[in-house]
């Protein structure tokens, strides 16, 4: 019972049946208590992220985009584009009435500010929305001497290596002129490729007419071509009743093979903090969450010093690292974030007919949420740390401690099968059904 | 075998093999079969409250509401209402041809009452429908300064604290001014608030021209504002065919985020009894109800009386005493619910211009009614109480004592598991998928 | 060894290790060659019975009268009738035009007959259609007092005691007159009610035009009535190429809570037989049978008399005469159907224009075809009386028998908890949910 | 230890725990490793067959021939298809409209080789598409007496020994006169026959107003008649961008019963290798492929000899002799089918009108690459033999060896009872359901 002052405080994994039980049973009771204050506050914090208005505001705006609106049809919808004639018919029809509200639906004179256009007259349209394309190079594929008399050209799938940064057509504004990527923004991920973030781009004017007559002039003059594989439309919005930033990213691909794939990406988040006294319950929750991660580290620096090796070898002390790496992470994002949105909305407040890139902002928040989600995963099973003295609890435990030995040969042998199966369901249903039409698709669709 | 006028009568809950054996399973087998006849009253009782026509009265009713007919098209149904123009084109296309039944399909002359609505011909449409709508104050959260420029106003989402009970418009009629709510009215839970029972409500006439003209007057002088959050459509038919109300409530929520969200209520009650002769054996099962629950109470009581606090510590008598605690609450509910239907009725054939508010009585009733729908089943797990002396029957109930402390120790487990689960859901895929909407959407997901 | 020849030669259940043992090996596997020969001669007389063209037939017929089609659109197809109007929409535009195909698609002449309907031209219409309606009496049901003042009438949901069989509108035909049901017609199991088959029934002209007339005047006049509570329209027709009857039967219910409910029954069976090679090998099969069950029935006659009640103590036996009655009540069905067909055809080839009622046989045809199909299913349960000798096929039949008595106590139990649910389920969602709608409804859910 | 050069190197099935231990798990981890690398090689291979490009290619070209398109709709799509006059309108409509893309979308001049139709500006149609019908002889089947009044023709089911090969209509053409099945070609295996690959068969012109004049000059003539039984259309396009063939075939099927059928086979395969530098990487390991099978050939033959009748008990080596029989069976079809392509395309290079027959060769390709995935799969399965020395990887194998006695017993009675419950589905459900409309349908339904 000496030797009580020497146990680590934060390493109890297994329970000691010894003569100081009922002072070590206070002890992790204790730490207990503490732990779970440090959850709350976590939880706290994490949950003021995400709100219900979230879902909504995606929700009512891919229905503006995705969706064919009864009132007033014009013949296709963006789920329906099958190929370039779509693709205008869909830019000059229901893109351009979504994003233009210039007047409130009666005869009363509307209370909103000139020039600007609030989608759903509650989301303000932030600057002005933006076209980028994507070209690869002609005869980046080889033909077969047979066809050769039949077909001179060949644009090969999109890859960062077949990409055409050439100009091309009136070769005279940004929309025929390659623009390089920036530094920061993800490349996207599509059916048929892996996009950079560069490109040909243009943006739409505030007025529906101007718009409307830009389209018209770009599709007459052959902006689309058949080295095209892509075009990304990209806009923002800002409601102020909810404070939420609603990111749209509509891409139709037209792949190798002919024809279009259409996707989209419509991200709420939160990028501006503190305004309302909620906010500032949750500021004050940050404050002592930070305090918390200090007396964290403080304690497993401690640790690590007294133990050294033998610190590493417990499985809840990688756990401890963990939190305190993603804790620190978290914070440094959170100051990164408030200084980009920043610098952003100056930009746009001096200019209005630019193209804010909130995209490459809203992504990184959502990985960071996704992120924090996890860590918060993982700090939830660390309370069985602390409970595990009690028997029942450590039954679980110890059992598969047992058979781990058993389990991973099992799994050898799980793993062969399953890629067996997974490569058997590729090579024959690969080319017909969606679920195994690449291998990742095969392995997800089997598990 | 002396202490057997001692036992408790409705108290055995383990097999004793004893020397009074037989005399104690003459007695329990006797106990059985009256709890039987109880058991069969009660079933007669609860099942004479629904009918197959409610759902059928339900279905059709949603059919011609909810879904697009598609013998007059007005380019619009319930469900596609996505904003305030949607709402006013629904409002005054199908909503009116669903309310105005006025004249038989054919060339005959109808049969039917003057100066009335038979909705499919046979619901006859009490009184007339009343609409209400809820709005939020202006400037109830603060905007950014970065957006100042761009808008002024700022409408929370809906909270009874931002709730703006303030005149508008033209000031001169209950659609313009603030009516508080009823007492009993229930609250709407909606899907983006939880919505109080007051409003600004006016009626529509009983003339479809009368009505028409009505709704286009308050499109036009902007009765829906960019402050409205949600609107109430009620009205309650009756079919005298199968003695059913029918109340439906169709609500259309207009969130902060913008866009809107449809949801309806469509109850087909029993209010009215005793008229055919099926309802008077219903009614003479009632009494005899009565009659068992008289002589349960007076049992109950002497065994409270000679037990006392050793009553308390078995689980059958909990269960007593919950069947005895929802049988006097229901016979109470009956005797209201009669009074409650008479006075509004004769309110209603006093003045016939006016909206009877059975929804309160409706919701009222459902919840009465899945109230007795679990004492039932309750009541069916007694029987397990009387079959306890066969050996086989008992093998359950040990099984689950016996293990019982294990349990708790595995569900205190499997909670921290399943909150960690639910709300990794809630973070990760709550803005994009319903189900993961909310945290409890997200818990009933997972579960 | 002695009592060999004692031994009943159908009745062996359980493996005897007697000194006989390779003697009555040989004996029951004798016995298993001669039922499987059996086995094998009903499989092929049941298989006769069944075709796929019988699918494609209902599946044809079912598209053509029930989906919309896409050609030529009335704006109403069955699925969608909501009320009488649409009913007579229906009526007036896709059933005339699913009856009549009086000419071939091209220009080319019509190599078929005058005077004929082909659906499809290869379905020839058999006779004409019919139409036919049940009503209620007014006042059977009574109207609370409060609402007297509003609706005069009452018609109660569609029972046999509640039928209206007097004469209405113009009396002056077998449309206006009540036709008694004929006593082999099966009633009719609808969503709202039982139905008899008698009603007020008029024919179709074979001629589109005279057809539309009708009923048009039929609609004009008040055919349909607010006590109408279904209208049934049936037809068959003959499939020369496949041998088939296609038996038709449309089904509108007009529940007493307003709307409609529709449903459909479409048969293909095969009233006529022998007429290819096929049906010549099928019919000297069906021969090899009932000397088969001749066989058989004389075995059983001297087990049963020598005996005596042991005989009726093993499950075997019951199979067995279970067996041995359904064969001879399938025999004696097939010689009725031949003689009903014949009667029905002369009747129909000696007067054109009347409605052959093929539907009663097409009932029990599909009646009798499923009790075949289940006796076969028991027969192939018989083989294991004949491989019981293997030790293996025994197990799961001891294992059974020696857990019985757990098995019967734990189906109590199991029981009570499903009536529980299943009643909780009916209260708690049946008026909203299709699946809770009725009780039986509710069990088969729950199971 | 002496006996160890006499075990044979690729027999070891069982852990044999002797003085060699250590020697022998050397060997086999050597082999193991051998092993390994001929998977990789195998794996590389086979995946080089395949592309997700192959999905997309069919995806685009199934949206474009059998569904709908909202831009020019005609009323009618290829699943719509009932009867023969959709047939025509199909055949006039989308399928014209979708074969021929002569001019890019926009108005600038087409970069496109003239007198070409280039599907989705990508696909180059090889040839000109073909039209081909079967049907069966008038009297092919026996009218009942009753009937023959009505009906004097009588078509039966399609059957090879039914088909009508005579020349009908204007007899002066391939669509008037039968034309014979190529020996290679497979028959279709339709829902209502299996169709032979002869037929009345004709092309559509290059000219799409030539086209129209020709199907509607065939329309009008009656060139489908009662006795057609089924109609393919059949067209191969070839994609440069991503080498890939698209063999299209549409099949309207007009079943005895009246009513059509449709069906649809597209199928993406690359017929042409050696393009890309990829595709010379994946010959080289082709080539190393063929290294590894000359070696194992030789080492199955070496082990033959030494143990003669025993090495065929052994299962592994059965395994290992199927992966040597399909690996010899694939390189000789790839060599083929280098030649037939080679063959088909010098023909269509030298006359631009025909109708490239690659369906066939696409049909053996598809059942070739299905034929591989099985043979990877075993070939995966494979390395359970090399692992075999770990304890774990035994038990499952050992566990299935000792109880195969009883397993045998269960699987027969399991079998009869599936026999049983297939033959009832088939008999109760047939005529109804599609799962249950073919006995194998049912087989299937069932498991």
């Amino acid at each position: 019972c000496l030797n009580l002052p020497l146990t680590p405080s934060l390493g109890v994994t297994e329970p000691r049946i010894s003569c100081s039980g009922e002072l070590e049973l206070k002890t992790t009771l204790r730490e207990l208590v503490v732990y779970l204050i440090f959850l709350i506050t976590l939880c706290l914090v994490t949950f003021g992220m995400v709100s219900t208005n979230m879902y909504y505001l995606n929700e009512v705006m891919s229905r503006l985009f995705l969706e064919r609106s009864s009132a007033e049809d014009h013949g296709i919808d963006f789920e329906s584009i099958r190929n370039m004639a779509d693709f205008w018919k869909f830019a000059e029809g229901p893109l351009l009435d979504g994003l233009s509200w210039d007047k409130w639906y009666g005869n009363t004179t509307s209370a909103l500010q000139e020039n600007t256009s609030h989608i759903y007259y509650e989301n303000l349209l932030l600057g002005v929305a933006q076209v980028r394309q994507l070209k690869v190079r002609n005869n980046t594929c080889s033909i077969y001497p047979y066809f050769q008399n039949f077909t001179k050209d060949c644009y090969s799938t999109y890859h960062y290596i077949a990409e055409d940064k050439s100009d091309f057509g009136l070769k005279n504004g940004s929309e025929w002129k390659y623009t390089s990527a920036r530094s920061l923004s993800p490349w996207y991920w599509g059916a048929a490729g892996f996009y950079s973030s560069g490109g040909f781009m243009f943006t739409l004017p505030k007025s529906k007419e101007e718009s409307r007559e830009k389209l018209e002039f770009l599709r007459q003059n052959g902006w689309l071509t058949r080295g095209t594989r892509v075009v990304f439309i990209d806009f923002s919005t800002y409601n102020a009743n909810v404070n939420l930033f609603c990111i749209i990213r509509l891409v139709v691909e037209f792949p190798a093979t002919g024809g279009a794939i259409t996707s989209s990406r419509i991200y709420s988040v939160k990028l501006l903090r503190y305004i309302s006294f909620y906010d500032y319950f949750l500021a004050s929750c940050e404050i002592a969450f930070c305090l918390f991660i200090v007396t964290f580290i403080i304690q497993e620096m401690i640790e690590i010093k007294k133990l050294k090796m033998a610190y590493f070898r417990t499985v809840w002390n990688w756990l401890d690292l963990l939190l305190v790496a993603v804790s620190i992470l978290a914070i440094g994002f959170n100051i990164y974030r408030t200084m980009a949105v920043s610098l952003l909305m100056e930009k746009l407040l001096s200019a209005e007919n630019i193209y804010p890139d909130f995209y490459f902002l809203a992504f990184w928040q959502i990985l960071y949420d996704n992120m924090i989600a996890v860590s918060v995963f993982f700090a939830f099973m660390k309370i069985f740390k602390y409970v595990s003295f009690n028997k029942t609890m450590t039954q679980l435990s110890s059992t598969l401690s047992r058979c781990a030995g058993n389990i991973c040969g099992f799994a050898v042998m799980f793993f062969i099968i399953f890629f067996a199966y997974a490569q058997l369901g590729y090579l024959v249903f690969g080319p017909q059904v969606e679920d195994f039409s690449t291998f990742l698709n095969c392995m997800y669709a089997i598990f």
